[in-house]
């Protein structure tokens, strides 16, 4: 007998019967509401293409590094789940990786991943069998087929996830081919992208040299210069705009800014590109390129985001073998107060310029993140982070940064997901968390209902919306 | 329709209907006890002169930054909302600036500032209706009508407050004429200072100078001497405990102590006295001053206070044109561990020693502060403070700080504010949030209601007023 | 009338009748099951030689540093509560000493010293009134009848306690006699050892030439140069192995692990044997040998456990009179991220290789040390550890580690005491907040009851028999 598979349609609810009602009514005014997904890592060339996807290891399990590097913490060699290395494409049978992964579902007890995992297998597939070991090859064979059907290309799934607006990211070296086909195709879905500058202002990067060169050709602009490489960033920006782009994104190993003269900052972009650079010079580098964005978004209204504090690719053999992304980053503790200074005083009070916060280290939401984006008018605070986008993270950021910023100087909800399936289970889980959460004030008698109401809709729809100025038509 | 305004008799209780019931029980307990308040920042000229307050802008908006910080972060000008500059006060209409605070009422939502301000307005000034832009004008009427009559006066509101005692923080170069008028009124409130030498002791606020020479001078003694600077604080502690004092308070950046020789400690006054300090001078001399007061303490019986961890005037913009205390304060990560051993060594086992330390920085409750309290004799803990005098903030303390150094290592609650109205509602929420954790432990049957009920008296009333030594009658 | 004392049968369950219901059924599932207790620090003499306890105090107040500074912390005298000095034993008698104690109970709510202290009372004593101040006497007195008869004996607590095997710790300049005696005795309880190289590897340890120059005896090797010195402990590991360890133990200032190499290494060894090292020595030292446990461990399979973080005996004056483990040992800040990397980068992936990790900086759970068990084959997390050995400790552990690394990269509970008659008190807590944690999850839709089932048995059992290598018979 198969262990059956349901969505409970209380789940992550309170328990408490009063919580619960409140949670249940305030779902309601949510659970149909559009999809906007501001920050993402899906692939526009899906929704391009319209390619369908192949089967289940290579569309659910080998690029997600949620669910291999658990099943590698205990031993299970990443070769065996269908992940690609350094050498190339994995040699590991799609159905056995499959299988394997299906006899370790137990890991995932009690995680984010089981959740999204269980609503991406019922809500868009149709199971009702749990997955495990007995049912592998019925779950491999049935998405399978499914997959192979219109009903599961990328563009109809877009559509039937009710997603108004998908936000790709991309380095300002990509050509935007995929997006630019996406337009010229006459599809109706919004898919946009975001300028990611890391590869060419991290001098760390291990594609540093090469974007580089690629975004100097890329922008028609000397870059050897300080000042050309200053207006290679502006020209590529606004061909972001043009391919939708609201916003940019920065993801560093701290928040650190920096206030350089033009002199300095020249000086230090010299160093760089001579090679002549140290650690203190790189990280000087980031800093001052933050602020040199913020300078920029001032010009040309793409909102900021920065995304600091982890240690990347902290497993040295993993990264040997396999590259970046392999499940291996690591947060670390984060100061904001110090770091973000130099920017703040340059434009922490402009009008119309925004800032918006994540962290990895959850003990700044309160003593950090809270203070300042409950003074400042340029900062608000993203949703919680990777690590954190789960019933008890997200719980624990609305309990942490409410009290002191308010429910206005955050921005919604958004996925970070390069898992396209999970996305419509990813908003489900936020909107039932927020929903919760609004509950037990309400429940407390520290809201009204009717105020609850309206921010159940802010925080799943009208916060994200505004805070990454997406509210125009699309392009 | 206007929104109707009602402070729910349960409202902060737990939802879990027993849990409630022990809530209700303990709270009926403490509901009504006298407040103590050992520890805030009300003007003593208040009470000295009994002046009727004015408006509602100027009495509850204009000195709040708690209030004006939230509409700044939405990029309100604190021009607009009465907030005094530099250059004098705000040019703003006291009415409009009510009306732009009315319209942006729903930043508080979820915030500890809704709750204070709606118990303010219920409670204090009889309304029914909640603030709202449309309910503006017949707020700032009613409260100006109010405070025009003879109940709302400052000693009326006092004794309505059923306040027992009430502290206020001087600097060490403030005459006390208000304290001295408050004694000779003949009235009986009772209300002490309590002695904040920051200004005479970091080199690094704005009124070092001025206020050192006035302390010179108020004091009688040669304080370009080492030996005359210390004897001018004995001095001037006389001065606060004879205006009823029975606390020092100390707002510094760390917790850092130092114990340097008298030599050592001569010569770094010198170099501060000079001109020729370093940041690192300013540092350490603030860091001996608390090992010096801790001394003073031991002779004179003051109750030592530590505030460390904010980061001042964070917003450099801001602090240029309108000053100190705008609500850029922002809390950065502090180490007591370290900090403290140096005047811990001295003095942490001295009978009659009391320092009571403080935090911004929630992940010291747990680690640091507990294990500290839970074992040095000199040590308690004051209540979650600032940004974490809330709901959340205060359960968080209970939770986070009970476990290892219990109840009766912590000193009950203080509301720290200058927002006069407030503190009954301050209290309020204190003691509900405690009456809800410890209905909590009795519902989960790790405290028996007979404990929790003499507990909640504890911490409502009686242990503030012994570890603030106030239990002698009014001077 | 006295106070009545009984433990409810619901105690630390959620109040919730849903959650309550679940987290009964969970608990029926786990309440009688064996104790694994591999991690601890009771006297392995009294299994030994069988001995009975002599009296209350000196059994459970003296040497427990929990319970006597909670009373030092208000000022009571160590001297007066029987704790031993440098100067010798206590002068106090020891039914003074238990009535002062008894007259301070109040100090103790809310903490988890009063539930343990309870459990020992009622289930191992059979009182059926409070210790408070009037029954100081009766509880003296009884306790020390029973401490006399046979069922009181060590090893009949240690069967009525149903314990399947219990570690000690001791130093590799040990001798094992007692667990030999153990061995000898035919006695079928099963003690074992685990190796505790602090004293010989730390070179600040005030014990350390003392243990050295035994430590060198007992191995018989050279240990004036390098390698003898770490050929020692691969024969002390040996010795210990042949005493029943399956593990090592590692209480370090921080979690620094180095990867010098040998040249280095014999340079380091020798600057620590010439007694010509500084502090950053000391440390790297440490970091050292922690790699060089992990190279032993992957030869002779011994699992390894780190319990980094705490600034032992911050109270100097009374480390002075004293000595060490007097309840003046406090949590710091601690780094993982990049203290671990040298290690890990080593060994992290090695199969078989398994390392532990306790904190007490709770801030690591969700930020480090989850994401790093989480990826890592060889790590394992260690459960809610001292001061978070505790209903609110380990819940918070749950909830900021599971999403992250799930259940099944933590090791289940160890007691971690030296107070022999709590082991069952602290496992029964330890389950008792698990099943709470599971019943939440299952009341929330988050989790199946029969996976919670199965996981409580894991948590409670399985778990700890597995990842310290305990699943084989006695020796």
């Amino acid at each position: 007998m198969s262990k059956p598979l349901n969505l409970h349609e209380d789940r992550l609810f309170p328990t408490d019967p009063v919580q619960r009602g409140v949670a249940r009514r305030l779902y309601g005014e949510v659970a149909n509401l559009p999809i906007i997904s501001p920050h993402g890592h899906t692939d526009p060339e899906w929704f391009a293409t319209d390619t369908p996807f192949s089967d289940a290891t290579s569309l659910l399990l080998a690029p997600d590094h949620y669910l291999y590097r658990m099943l590698y913490s205990q031993g299970v060699p990443l070769e065996a789940l269908g992940v690609g290395s350094r050498k190339g494409a994995s040699p590991a049978d799609p159905r056995a990786a499959w299988r394997l992964f299906a006899g370790h579902m137990r890991l995932f007890r009690g995680t984010p991943s089981a959740i999204w995992l269980n609503h991406v297998f019922a809500a868009v597939f149709g199971f009702d069998v749990a997955l495990e070991a007995a049912t592998a090859d019925f779950y491999f064979d049935r998405i399978g087929e499914l997959l192979a059907t219109p009903a599961f290309r990328p563009r109809a799934l877009f559509e039937r996830f009710n997603i108004e607006v998908l936000a790709t990211t991309e380095s300002p070296s990509d050509e935007l081919v995929h997006h630019q086909a996406i337009r010229d195709s006459g599809w109706r879905g919004r898919v946009v992208t975001a300028y990611r500058p890391d590869p060419v202002i991290d001098p760390e990067h291990e594609d540093f040299w090469v974007s580089l060169d690629r975004f100097g050709r890329l922008s028609g602009q000397d870059i050897s210069f300080w000042n050309g490489y200053l207006e290679a960033h502006r020209v590529r920006r606004r061909a972001f705009m043009a391919a939708g782009a609201t916003s940019t994104d920065h993801g560093h190993p701290s928040a650190a800014t920096a206030d350089l003269t033009p002199v300095e900052a020249e000086a230090l972009y010299h160093r760089i590109l001579d090679g002549v650079w140290s650690k203190e010079d790189a990280e000087l580098f980031r800093a001052q390129m933050l602020t040199e964005m913020a300078r920029m978004s001032l010009e040309d209204g793409l909102v900021m985001q920065l995304h600091p504090g982890s240690f990347r690719n902290h497993n040295a053999n993993l990264y040997r073998s396999f590259g970046r992304d392999r499940g291996a980053d690591i947060p670390q503790a984060t100061d904001y107060v110090r770091a973000l200074k130099p920017l703040l005083d340059r434009f922490g009070a402009e009008p119309g310029f925004s800032l918006i916060l994540f962290t990895l280290d959850e003990t700044a939401y309160s003593r950090e993140l809270a203070p300042l984006a409950g003074h400042y008018p340029a900062l608000k605070l993203g949703p919680a982070w990777w690590f954190n986008d789960s019933p008890e993270g997200i719980r624990r950021f609305r309990e942490q940064t409410t009290e002191t910023a308010g429910f206005y100087n955050t921005v919604g909800f958004n996925d970070d997901t390069r898992a396209f399936l999970s996305i419509p289970a990813r908003h489900d889980v936020a909107r039932r968390v927020d929903c919760g959460f609004l509950a037990r004030l309400v429940a407390e008698h520290r809201l009204d209902e009717d105020e609850a109401r309206e921010l159940a809709v802010d925080l799943a729809y009208n916060l994200a919306k505004q805070a990454y100025k997406l509210a125009g038509p699309p392009p």
